[in-house]
């Protein structure tokens, strides 16, 4: 039990790291223990909360920065995924004996970048150390206009199931932080970026609230991921491999391979994406390329909805055997 | 970085023992990443976020329904103090190597038990791995009527500073749940169960919200709280030290001492009492006394509000050095 020693440090903490990034008004800059956020009628509040821990979800030597705007964004994937515009957060802080003042204000600004870039400010929470690893969590807030908000279930057999951006570069880009990946040095930092910092497909929640049936942001892979939204919908979802969108540095991956069936398996596997992935009436599917066009995002159809229950994956027209369709942190 | 080998635990986490706490409707089952909450027009949403970590907030063998419960009233204590009525929640749980099944289902017990209790149910969250020693957050959401939500500010020169229920007991409880404590058995009993288990003023929320200028929950100390209450206010607080109401347990413990000055402000700075502190209008007192009989809950005036900025801490008439205000869990 360390009490007392560190309470200066706390009180700091909040007081000049954490003040400055305070929602103006809802916040209440921080002082009085709890947010407090009016109604906003005809609107639903959307609330996620995720988690990372330091040799779980990030590596022990990964920049603080780095690791809050990833706190963000993996939240704010979520809350995208489901057509919601994001606008604040509560964060709670487990600081290890590493978190000095330097680590504590490079996580600070890691989120007063983000705040600015993606429109969000923080409404409260707690800062307490521990004597283990790094860990924090985040609940983030957002609108949907009312009943808006898009679920997991909703796919309909005829629905063509779409994907965001590409594919198997957060696995890669695991590998690639780890110094597991043998390809040239500028692959395996764009990749390594990739898995530190994602890029949550914000700018698209209108569009998915508008066009999608059912809509769920890629984390645990994308086989994973789409199992999951065939069991909500209860329906099949068909994965069609060889049409997987890569990256340039996952086709350099891909190259070195030797069984393409497997590598791509494997890309579809791995977890940290956080794109969104979709099931869309083919009679909105026009609607929704045009937004993804507007916004220079890559949009790929990855696939289709059955009537048989499950996760049906194919290669070139031959059923691939699932063993594991995806992989989790813990 | 683990992955993979826990995939199945955190899913049966979820399906097994938090499913059956999720809210009927808003929390989507927990299979839907998010929570969608209806705007409730008239009403502001209040919100905390607390986090408890093992070794620092909580003792390494306490039983986890007690964390949890725990968890679950310190946040209840926070909201019960803005004059709040709490209603759901989303949770973080960083289960450590020592959480297997017995301990989780120990935990979501502890949390079925308080929901019955309190009229909350789970929303949201996340459960996740850490290797080292297990950590919580718990994000609570609750409603008061639209700006009617009572400030850490607002007391005014002349109101009356009371405080519910008894302090000290839960730093005594601290002591008493680490075997620190030479008292009868049963009073170490008492006081240990306190620690571990606070009693969250909910019920007096109504009565808060409408006789209260200011309120906060008392969770570092009653001094460091009422020190916050004057700075909140741009006021000062004067305490008298011998209008501390104790506990019978507290009360056989403070016999025990050799100065008594010292040993009421020793209570007066632990921290864990989770009572709830007021500043309230002369006028007012009626009132919030008749509210809390009829809750059969104690009510003790402890000081008033002053010009002169700052704490005031008295002794029967004389002043009290202070030179730590309370404890806080960094």
């Amino acid at each position: 039990m360390t009490r007392g020693i560190e309470t200066a440090s706390e009180f700091e903490t909040i007081e000049r790291l954490f003040r400055p990034l305070a929602h103006p008004e809802w916040g209440r800059g921080l002082i009085d223990d709890v947010a407090v956020l009016p109604s906003r009628p005809g609107h639903d509040l959307v609330l996620t909360k995720d988690a990372l821990v330091e040799g779980v979800h990030f590596l022990p030597d990964d920049p603080l920065d780095a690791v809050a705007r990833k706190l963000l964004r993996v939240n704010l994937s979520d809350l995208a995924a489901k057509g919601a515009e994001p606008f604040g957060y509560l964060l709670a802080c487990h600081w290890s004996e590493r978190c000095g003042w330097p680590e504590r204000e490079a996580f600070a600004a890691g989120l007063a970048a983000d705040q600015t870039t993606f429109g969000v400010s923080l409404l409260g929470g707690d800062t307490v150390n521990t004597p283990g690893p790094a860990s924090f969590s985040l609940t983030l807030l957002g609108w949907t206009p009312a009943g808006r908000t898009v679920a997991r279930s909703g796919a309909r057999p005829g629905d063509l199931v779409m994907v965001t951006g590409t594919i198997g570069d957060g696995a890669l880009g695991l590998q690639a932080a780890r110094g597991e990946l043998a390809l040239e040095a500028e692959r395996v930092e764009t990749l390594a970026r990739r898995y530190r910092l994602p890029e949550p497909r914000v700018d698209f929640a209108a569009a998915v609230r508008q066009h999608a049936r059912a809509a769920l942001d890629v984390s645990d892979g994308l086989m994973a991921d789409l199992a999951h939204m065939a069991e909500a919908g209860g329906v099949g979802v068909q994965l069609t491999l060889e049409r997987l969108p890569l990256s340039r540095a996952a086709v350099a991956w891909f190259e070195t391979r030797v069984d393409p069936q497997a590598a791509l398996a494997q890309l579809a596997s791995g977890g940290d994406d956080y794109e969104i992935a979709l099931a869309v009436a083919p009679q909105s599917l026009d609607a929704l390329k045009r937004e993804a066009e507007r916004l220079h995002l890559r949009l790929t159809q990855v696939g289709e909805v059955v009537e048989t229950p499950g996760l049906h994956v194919l290669f070139f027209g031959d059923p691939v055997a699932v063993e594991r369709t995806g992989w989790t942190h813990d």
